[in-house]
């Protein structure tokens, strides 16, 4: 099996003329806005870059750590991009918000008011664990990865791929002020190291009210038509030596390789974009069985279950108030989850991805002349090892997630048993950096716990368990719970009776033990965990040998699609994993459902219709008397004769995105992607063109607000504008 | 004062060639569409509804008793049309919705499954009650109305109009199957009688599932883009005679003086369109104070009012779950009204209609050369006398529709003073043929009456009216309640502690000594009622005297604004008032707000999307069926490549216009009208030519359903398709 990435983009075999016409018809049409495009890939798609409309060079865009490319940055949990040469980052309000929150007192509440930096002094140092990532080198390290690996196969495949990644990270961490990973890419193909300058001092130049950053709140997300002003600008700070510091007034600002300049004008509907930014994850190379199963089983299952377990939560809120207000926060998580889940469901079957994907590896496999298909079906019988176990695996999966006291008895009983080990094999959530964490959870317990809601919540989840057929169920389960609802209604009753770990000083004295691998004390929940947690751990390394073979036998699935994609004349790009990658496309209109077409630029007459003036449409004075008035000066679009807000294109998304910043075809800076639309929760799985569709800042927007609403003239200037 | 009806439209005084190109281009755009014309204003606004696209004689639709307009009938609360030479009359699903009921059992679910009669013998009686009115006569009877009512004021006028109208009906109903009325047009300008054949035995022919002829219930009512099949065909029957008669086996088909034939082609975006129905009531030329007084008090004040009841009777369903079945339907309508109050508030504010009035009536006051300014005062004095007592009114009167007991007390307690008097002189609503309403009413209180929050709902209305200034409170209501919260608190607590009104029995023995003038029961609420009811009475005249004085005084604001309307070169129609009405216009799409466009045509691919399989989105399988084959046949949509299923246009309607047939402009019938769009509910008072629409259901839907899904092909024929 071929391990050289350009395999991936090289079309193989004969073609006629006529399927290579046909097919460059398809790359350039119908699949043109699908990709999110390694930078090396796009001298590849060089031709279709330029017919979508991009003006500069694609050569230019195809390394990640020259610029434009690297004035793209990790910010906190999203994207940023570097706007000036004294180290501004452009962000999303709502990636921000944590530095916002920071710096707010009650008798200074920059959330409600916003905030501007009348100069630098005048900036505010951001929470001090966020960060920012430059990404100073990008390398190919496939072979030291894999090197141990070959030969080997599901565990000791594993171990050793896990064993090479971590020296390389250790390695490459020694240089001081950086932060390095390894990325996967085409799931275990190839392998690349990541080497990231971590800026540590970060501050606050300018953020607008909640009202304006957050304008329509949980209401208007994943909405569009959408009128929210959702950016923030930080500054990047380092030593006197040009290094990454922690905080200190005698920090100089960043200068940055390089960073973008926010374009005079702005696009309307067909121009072209182009966004950079780090999507965190997406599974559109998955196998068909895994597209039937996610669609067939997954999602309807997820959404079976939160049902059931809203439903328990929310009828022990009716009969008890106190309960209601503990469990807000965890039924308005599992609501959201719910939704995000049937969301996905029904785009999966709008789009019919299922059908889509099957017909095209059906496709795939015939053309695949290399008669490896026993391998492929190698690949098949370890996803049906785990789909055997699936049920039971998110049963109890959502057993830790879904309780306190329990969860609390089962992390405690791991820590003791981890504890025991040196710092560095520990089972990852164990290790010492992650015990201010577990201190943290088992301390939160006391606002997140009822005795009878966790009981009817574990009822729920065991009593669906020990429906399974034998097969999925555990001894030590069963051993614990019985097999009947009489027999684990009576063992939740005897160990919530005589838990004690219902009270923090408890939790918290057996953390003092577990942390140093003693003994824990006698309670009847951790003498529980004393015996599930064998059988977890069991269930862990089962796991990972599966991932083992699968990290062994995707690449063959992998390199089989790439040929039937280059046969097609679509290169392909892998699936997202949190690195640095490019899409292009343009600003589309969206025709959500019969007879109904959303625009793709909004204007700001959408915020006085919108506004109520109660949150989260309450609109700030200034904003609505500014709109009345009409000044919009240079930052008008012309067309609409008015002030645009939001814009929205088909470049390809996914979470990880939020703060990329979006470019017009001369690689300025038009958008800060915040949001995509509610038909495209399941472009994670599936790009549909019909619907996907990412969702901007218009930067004339932002300049409007620094120019005439918030001024901020000095720091326009910084930005050139 | 001219009565004379043409001087409304005839221009008066000079305007300069430019002004009357100006106003020639208004009536022709800006207006074109606004307007419920009486069919004998048509000939007057030839050259508009000829440039609008009508390719018919104007001429031709002046005469309400003639071809066409005579096949546009009264159906149950709305309107139908008849479409066949044997009576099939086309209406509304929702409209026939009581006929389906009536026909339905638990073993012949018709208003689940729908219902199709194999021949005439087949067809279904409607339920007896169930009438279509075709108008035969419409006359004008101003000077038989206003003869002896002219020089008197106030109640006088008040009542000798009363006196005229009812004797007029009286006369005309001598002749056997008619129904008369006098209708009221220009607010007392004008007086016509109208003579309707009432048809009494009609039977069920056709009606599509709940699921196709409501599909979307109340989550799609007012919305669009909506995907509705909601029409039913019945038949009217006569005796053999010809004449109207109940229900009998051996009546004949009726044969309408003429009906509509649907078309064989269907409409496109900006396709003429035109409506004929029954519209209920408009406020379109109420002058500019009650505009401010509407937006800026009544709305606000019921929105306030209602949400504090809906507050109180939610609050006491939390405590109490029998308290929440009693009050779900109150509660749904409490609702249902301030969902409308608040949409016609938005929709004013939105419209700016306070303001646009108060412009116009300004100009028309200035327009005006005939120096009777003081008269107009006069009558803005009248209306000011309303206002002073406005929120009394509003309270008294949600005391009576809100509560269950003291209603009760108080109707059987005016019941016994009215049936003293000979049945023709009693207060509209005691009469002879009011007894079984009143009883049905005392029955349905035990399903809809818990104590605790009948004392809540009155204690929040009685405590906002303690808090009225003086002037507007009573002294009846003052001695029985009160002026302190512990005061009205007690009071209810012995009115309610020693009824026994809530006692069916009790109730129904006060009504039959009640209905003979007899002395009532001993009984707290009675006595209350009592000393309550002359109050109600003392009120009642006074409203009487205002509304003869507004009798009297509304002509001449009406004449006014006629000559500012025709030197505007824009004819005036009178609001609505139940009387036949045509209005025109063209399919056109929406844009309800800021990025978001609608379709003027929706298709069956929108069912599918959104079908859920659960009420109300469950369409049933032999539509989604065929949807899927894509069977369409001559009834698709050539451009759209599908089938159409609604449509929408700009055309003026309003309650009361449901079932009006839509024609094109060959005068064919292209749809049926069923609902409006949200954003137009409140164009009962103001039409803003940018959201008022209405929907229909397409003809080719129908005809589509008919032949291919639900096949009855016996009827296309008779329908001549």
């Amino acid at each position: 099996m071929t391990k050289n990435p350009p395999a991936i983009f090289r079309p193989r075999g004969r073609v006629s003329v006529v399927a290579l016409a046909c097919l460059a018809a398809l790359a350039t049409h119908a699949q043109a806005d699908e990709g999110m495009w390694m930078p090396s890939q796009l001298p590849q798609i060089a031709a279709q870059l330029r017919e979508a409309g991009y003006a500069g060079d694609p050569a230019a865009l195809a390394d990640l750590t020259s610029a434009p490319l690297n004035a793209v940055v990790r910010a906190g949990g999203g994207t940023g991009a570097f706007v000036s040469a004294d180290g501004l980052v452009l962000t999303n309000h709502h990636v921000a918000f944590g530095v916002i929150q920071y710096n707010s007192t009650p008798g200074r509440n920059l959330i409600d008011n916003g905030f501007i930096a009348g100069d630098r002094a005048g900036e505010l140092p951001a929470n001090p664990d966020f960060r920012v990532l430059v990404t100073v080198g990008f390398d190919r390290v496939t072979d030291q990865v894999l090197g141990a690996a070959r030969g080997k196969s599901g565990r000791a495949y594993y171990d050793a791929v896990d064993v090479a990644s971590k020296r390389i990270v250790s390695e490459c961490e020694r240089e001081a002020g950086v932060r390095c990973s390894v990325a996967n890419m085409y799931y275990g193909t190839d392998f690349y190291r990541v080497r990231q300058l971590e800026l540590r001092d970060l501050r606050l130049v300018y953020a607008p009210p909640r009202s304006i950053g957050n304008f329509g709140d949980e209401t208007d997300n994943f909405m569009w038509p959408r009128h929210t002003g959702d950016f923030t600008l930080l500054r990047a700070y380092v030593g006197a030596d040009g290094k990454p510091a922690a905080f200190s007034p005698d920090n100089v600002p960043y200068q940055p390789p390089s960073h973008l300049q926010v374009a005079s004008d702005g696009p309307q509907e067909g121009s072209f974009a182009m966004l950079a930014g780090y999507p965190g994850i997406t599974y559109r190379h998955r196998t068909a069985a895994e597209f039937a199963e996610q669609v067939e089983w997954t999602l309807p299952t997820r959404v079976e279950v939160f049902d059931s377990l809203i439903g328990v939560i929310e009828q022990a809120g009716r009969e008890n108030a106190q309960a209601r207000t503990l469990y807000a926060s965890q039924l308005q998580s599992l609501k959201n989850n719910r939704k995000r889940a049937a969301g996905e469901l029904e785009g999966l079957r709008r789009s019919d991805a299922v059908q889509l994907r099957g017909a095209d590896e059906r496709d795939m496999l015939q053309h695949n002349a290399r008669g490896d298909r026993r391998e492929l079906d190698a690949l098949a019988g370890v996803l049906a090892q785990a789909s055997a176990v699936r049920e039971r695996d998110l049963l109890l999966g959502l057993m830790m997630s879904q309780s306190q006291l329990l969860r609390s008895a089962l992390t405690l009983e791991r820590l003791r048993i981890e504890a025991a080990k040196p710092d560095e094999t520990r089972e990852a959530g164990y290790q010492a950096r992650d015990l201010a964490l577990i201190e943290g959870t088992l301390k939160q317990v006391q606002r997140r716990y009822d005795r009878a809601v966790e009981k009817a919540v574990l009822t729920a989840l065991l009593g669906r368990y020990q429906r399974l057929p034998d097969a999925q169920r555990l001894p030590e389960f069963d051993a614990a719970f019985g097999r009947t609802p009489a027999t684990l209604a009576a063992a939740l009753d005897t160990l919530y009776a005589g838990t004690t770990l219902g009270d923090e000083a408890v939790r918290l004295a057996a953390l003092a033990t577990a942390r140093e691998g003693r003994a824990l004390p006698v309670d009847p929940l951790l003498a529980l965990a004393a015996k599930l947690v064998p059988a977890q751990v069991r269930l862990e390394d089962e796991r990972k040998a599966r991932e083992g073979e699968l990290l062994r036998q995707r690449p063959l699935y992998m390199d089989v699609l790439a040929a039937w994609r280059a046969h097609q004349g679509r290169p392909l790009y892998p699936d997202a994993n949190g690195t640095l990658r490019v899409s292009y496309g343009r600003l589309e209109s969206l025709q959500p459902r019969d007879a109904v077409t959303y625009a793709p630029v909004t204007t700001v007459q959408g915020i006085t219709q919108k506004n109520t003036g109660q949150v989260p449409f309450d609109a700030p004075r200034p904003l609505l008397d500014a709109i009345a008035r009409g000044d919009f000066g240079a930052t008008a679009d012309a067309a609409l004769g008015t002030q645009t807000v939001n814009f929205l294109t088909n470049l390809d998304t996914t979470g990880g995105n939020s703060g990329s910043p979006v470019l017009n075809a001369r690689g300025e800076l038009i958008g800060l992607n915040f949001d995509s639309n509610w038909e495209a929760v399941s472009a994670s799985w599936w790009f549909d063109p019909r619907y996907k569709r990412a969702v901007h800042v218009d930067m004339r927007y932002m300049r409007w607000l620094m120019e005439k609403v918030y001024p901020a003239p000095h720091v326009l200037r910084e930005m050139g504008l």
